[in-house]
C-alpha cells in the first residue's frame, strides 16, 4: 500500500466557463508535489463587476505552496487559459511550459508585465514528453479555434491521466494537425485512469462540423458581393482567419487586418511556423487607395467590444476607413451569452448605413471550436478512462457530461472549483474542499471579490450618492448649516422644490433640536444624519441613496 | 386637391423592440387630429441604466398637443404596448380603448396609480367600428402569445389603414380566434393604403409554428417525470399556462400558480371570459400536503428577474415549497438578448440541487408569437397594401422589413421614431423631424434620459469616488487638514500604504503652499483638489475616481 496519493483540484472553470485553473498533485498527503494546468481569466460585466479589469482565479492555496510546484502547462492561448500567467507569476515563480504559437503569445505577455522570458519554455508535442516532478507529461495536438491546442498526457505513479483542454474532433481543421483517432487508441492502450475532459457543449446534440466545411460558403458569400466586405472573428481564430482571407483573395480582394489583437494574432501564427501561406496583408493605408470593392477586411470585436475595430467602424471610422451601403459586414462568430447587446448594437449602426449584416444564425459561417456531446462520447470511447471528470463548464454542463459518462458505464464526477479529489483509488473520492473564489485585478490592484469594494459601487449605481457635511465647533454645537451635495441623483422630486435643498433643511432641523449627547458621539450622528436623507429622499425622489456624512469639529 | 394631410408618427418602438408609441394624425398640417395607437415601456439594465424602474417614451410632442387627441388604442397588453398608460395619462387627458381582457389590465393599472377606472373603455372585434375624430378604427383579432390580441383596421379620408400590432398566423391559437385569412381578404377588398407591420421575426426564416403543436409534446415530457414539476413562461402567455396546465393535469398533477403576476393574468382571462375551462388551481398551502410527483408549478420570472417566484425557487424556497433532486424544472420561453445572465444563474443553480432543466432549445417547448419571414410575406398578401411601413423593430428588423416589401414589388419605406410619414399621396413621403427620445422613471420620477443623472450613476459604478473636504478660516487659510472618504475603492494600492491617508498627505501639501488667489476661488480650488486627488488615485491604485469637493468656510 502506497502512502501517496493523486489529487486533483479545481481552482477555476468548473462551475463556470472562463477562468481556467487546474491543479494535479503526487505524494504524501498535504506533501504532494504540484503541477498546474492552464492560469485563465474571466472577463467583468456591467451587472455583476463594474470597473474591474479582469477576474483571476483566487490562488491563495497554490501561493501558500509555491515552493512545491513543479511547472504550469498552457494547453493552448486563449485567455481563459492563458491570461492570468503574468499576474499570477510573481506569487507562483514556476516555469511555464506550451507549445510554439502559445509559448510565444505566453512570452509577449511576461514580457509586458516585466518578467523574464525565459519564465516560459516551449514544449515539442507527443510523443515527446516532459518530466516535472513525479509527472511525466506530453502535449498531445488536440484541433479547436485556436492554434496548437493541446490534451495533455499525465503519466503519474498511480496511472496516467489525460487532461483534454479545450478541443473539438476535426479531421480537417484547415490550420494545425487533424484529429488523429490512432494516436488516442495508442495513448489508451497502457490503460487511462482519467479523463478530465473539456464540457463546453455537453448540451449540443450534434456532432460538431469542421473548420473546412465553412470555405465554400463564404466564398460563395464574399464572391457576390457589390461593396467592401468586413468580417469579424475571435482574433485569435488564425484558421478561420485563413479560410475569410482566402475567399477574399479569390474574390480578387486585397486582405487588410483591422485591429491589434488580429495583427499580433496572426505574427505569433507566422514566426511559430503555424501559418505558412496566409495571403498577403497590405495595410490600412494602402487599402485607402483601392476601389472598396476590392477589399476585404479582418476585424477585430466579434463580441461588440467598445474599443475594437468592429465597434469604431459601426460608430464611424477606423483607421481611416469608413463603411457605406451596399457593403457587407459579416459575424463569422457566434455571440457570447452576456454579449448580445455590444453585437446588436453594432448591427443596428451598420443597419443605419445601410450594410447588410450577416451573422451566424443560418450555421453557414461559423463552426464551435468545442466537442459536441456525440464528439464527447466518442473522446471518452477513445481514450477508455477509468473515470471521467468533466471540467470547464457551468455547473449544468459538468452534471450533464457525468451523467452521460455514467449513462455509457462509466465513473463520472462532478467536481466543482475548489473540491479536490483523491485519484488514487478506483473511484474518485472527495478528499477535501479547499477555498477558492475570484480574485479582481481593478486598476492596477488586486483586490478579493468579497471585499466589498464592488459591492459599494453596484450600490452607487443603483442608488446615487449624497455627500452631507456638518460642521460643529468647540462647543459641539453645529456652525452655519449642513451642507449636501448629490451624484447620480434627480435634482428635484415629488414636490419639484430642490432635492439638495429639501436634504438641508431637514438636516438643519434636525441639529437645531438634537440633544448634546447626540451632537458629540460621531457614531450616533452620522447615523442619524444618514437616516434623514434617506428618508427625505424617499419620499421625494422615491429611493434611499447612499450616503457619505463628513463630521467635522473645531477643537 | 385637399389640404389635408394623413400622417404617421412612430414615438417608440421603431427602432427598438420595447417602447411601442405610434401617432396617426388627419387633418391640416399642423392641426391634425390625432390617434395614439399603444404606449409601452422598456426595461432598463445594468449597462445603460442603472437604478432606472422604467423606460418611456418622450411623449413632449404628444403632450403639447394632448387637445388634439382623440385617444388611445391599446392593441394588446403586453408592457411594452400598454405599459405608460398609467405615467402618461395625465398628460394626454385622452380616451383609452381597448379589448376586454386588455381593458381588464389597463383598468388595473389605471387603478393602482388613482386614474379614474372608466378613463378605459372596451371595446368589441371587428366588424364593431369606434369614430374618433376624423378617424374610424375596428379591432381586428390576430393571435399572438398574449389573449385578444388586435390588428387595427383605421379608416380615414385619405384612405384604410391597417396596424398590424404584433401578431403571428396561427390557425390553432388555443385561446382565443384562429387566423382568418378570409376576414383580411374582406378587409382588403376596399383597398388599403398601408399596412404599418410587426417586425420583430423578419430574421426568422421559417413559418411560424402553431401554439397547438406543444401540447403534445409537453405532455409527454411531463407524463415521464417522476419528482415535482415546474414550469415557467411568460405570465400574460394563458394559452401556454393552459396547455402546460392540462398537461400537468393528464399526468395526474395538481396545479399551482406561483407568482403575482400569473394569477393576475389567469384572473383577468377567467374574468373577461377568454379563459374558460382552465384545470383547477389549488393553493401553495394546499400544494404543501400533496407529494411532490403529484404537483405541476407554474411559475413567473422565465427571464430570470431575481425576485420573481422561479428565482427565488432556484435559490432555495417559495412560498414554502422547495426543489429536489429528481424534479423537472421547464423553461417554455425563449431568453430575451441581454437576459441570458440571469436565466443561466437559475439554470446553474437548479443544477446544484440536482433538478433537470428543459428549456426551449430543442425546439418542441416554446413557440414564438410574432410572424416569421414567411408569414409577413402572407400578410402582406392578404392586405394587399400600397406601401409597408415596418415598425417594431431595432433598425435592422425595419430595414430588412422595408426590403422585403420592395422585393416583392410593393412600397417600403424605414420610419424610425421621431420620423414623421405624410401618407397622404401614392408614396409615403417624410415630412418632419420630431424631436423622440426616452424618459426614465427612476423611483417615482421622471427624468429625462439626457439629463445627466443616470450617466452618473454608470460613472460612479466605473470609477468608484472620492469625497473631500476641507475647511478654510475667515483669513481663508486652511483649518485643520482636508479630509477624504472613498466608496468603491481598494483600501490600498500599489505602495501598500492607506490610499485615503496618501491622499489627505497630498492635499495637505498643496494646501500649505497654495497661493492666496487660488484658496479664496472656490471654483479654482475644487478644481485643484479634484486633480490632486484622481492623479494620486491613478499612481497609487490605476484609475481615476469621481470626486466631490466640499469646502467650507467660517465666515
Amino acid at each position: 500500500m502506497s502512502s501517496e496519493r493523486l489529487i486533483y483540484l479545481p481552482l477555476g472553470g468548473a462551475g463556470e466557463i472562463g477562468m481556467n485553473a487546474y491543479v494535479y498533485g503526487y505524494g504524501a498527503p498535504g506533501k504532494e508535489r504540484l503541477i498546474v494546468v492552464d492560469l485563465g481569466v474571466a472577463f467583468p460585466d456591467m451587472d455583476t463587476t463594474p470597473g474591474v479589469d479582469l477576474i483571476l482565479p483566487d490562488i491563495s492555496w497554490l501561493k501558500e505552496r509555491a515552493d512545491r510546484i513543479d511547472g504550469v502547462f498552457v494547453t493552448h492561448a486563449h485567455e481563459d487559459h492563458i491570461g492570468a500567467i503574468a499576474h499570477t507569476y510573481a506569487a507562483l515563480k514556476a516555469p511555464i511550459y506550451a507549445r510554439a504559437f502559445t509559448a510565444n503569445l505566453a512570452r509577449r505577455k511576461m514580457a509586458d508585465a516585466g518578467h523574464p522570458e525565459d519564465s516560459v519554455q516551449t514544449v515539442s508535442a507527443w510523443p515527446e514528453t516532459l518530466k516535472a516532478g513525479p509527472f511525466e507529461v506530453g502535449f498531445v495536438p488536440l484541433s479547436h479555434s485556436i492554434p496548437e491546442s493541446a490534451g495533455l498526457v499525465i503519466d503519474t505513479p498511480a496511472g496516467r491521466l489525460v487532461h483534454s483542454g479545450d478541443f473539438k474532433i476535426d479531421p480537417e481543421p484547415v490550420v494545425g494537425e487533424p484529429f488523429d483517432p490512432g494516436l488516442w487508441e495508442a495513448i489508451a492502450k497502457t490503460g487511462v485512469k482519467a479523463l478530465i475532459c473539456d464540457s463546453t457543449n455537453v448540451f449540443s446534440p450534434h456532432p460538431g462540423r469542421s473548420e473546412s466545411e465553412l470555405s465554400s460558403e463564404i466564398e460563395t458569400l464574399i464572391a457576390a458581393q457589390p461593396g467592401m466586405v468586413v468580417a469579424t472573428t475571435f482574433a485569435s481564430n488564425v484558421a478561420r482567419l485563413k479560410t475569410l482571407a482566402e475567399a477574399g483573395q479569390r474574390a480578387g480582394r486585397s486582405v487588410v487586418l483591422f485591429g491589434r489583437a488580429m495583427r499580433r494574432m496572426v505574427e505569433a501564427a507566422v514566426e511559430t511556423g503555424v501559418l505558412t501561406d496566409f495571403p498577403r496583408v497590405i495595410s490600412p493605408e494602402e487599402a485607402q487607395d483601392l476601389p472598396r470593392q476590392s477589399l476585404m477586411l479582418l476585424a477585430t470585436g466579434s463580441q461588440g467590444e467598445r474599443r475594437a475595430a468592429s465597434a469604431q467602424l459601426a460608430r464611424g471610422k477606423y483607421r481611416g476607413m469608413t463603411m457605406a451601403e451596399g457593403d457587407l459586414f459579416l459575424f463569422s462568430s457566434k455571440t457570447i451569452p452576456g454579449n448580445e447587446r455590444g453585437v446588436i448594437r453594432i448591427m443596428n449602426q451598420f443597419s443605419e448605413m445601410g450594410v447588410d449584416v450577416v451573422d451566424d444564425s443560418s450555421g453557414r459561417y461559423h463552426v464551435s471550436g468545442h466537442a459536441n456531446r456525440p464528439d464527447l462520447e466518442r473522446m471518452h470511447d477513445l481514450v477508455n478512462p477509468q473515470m471521467v471528470i468533466p471540467m470547464h463548464g457551468e455547473h449544468r454542463h459538468l452534471r450533464e457530461h457525468a451523467k452521460l459518462a455514467k449513462e455509457r458505464g462509466r465513473q463520472g464526477i462532478v467536481a466543482v472549483n475548489g473540491m479536490m479529489l483523491d485519484l488514487s483509488g478506483e473511484a474518485p473520492v472527495v478528499s477535501e474542499y479547499v477555498d477558492t473564489g475570484r480574485t479582481y485585478l481593478d486598476g492596477s490592484v488586486q483586490i478579493g471579490a468579497l471585499d466589498g469594494v464592488v459591492r459599494d459601487r453596484i450600490r452607487l449605481a443603483l442608488n446615487g450618492h449624497v455627500t452631507v457635511t456638518v460642521i460643529l465647533d468647540e462647543e459641539d454645537e453645529p456652525l452655519g448649516e449642513p451642507w449636501c451635495d448629490t451624484k447620480g441623483l434627480p435634482e428635484a422630486g415629488s414636490s419639484k422644490a430642490d432635492l439638495v435643498e429639501i436634504c438641508e433643511a431637514d438636516l438643519h432641523q434636525f441639529l437645531m433640536r438634537a440633544d448634546a449627547k447626540t451632537l458629540r458621539n460621531d457614531d450616533k450622528l452620522e447615523e442619524a444624519l444618514r437616516r434623514i436623507v434617506r428618508q427625505t429622499a424617499l419620499s421625494e425622489i422615491g429611493r434611499k441613496p447612499e450616503v457619505t456624512v463628513v463630521i467635522s469639529r473645531l477643537r
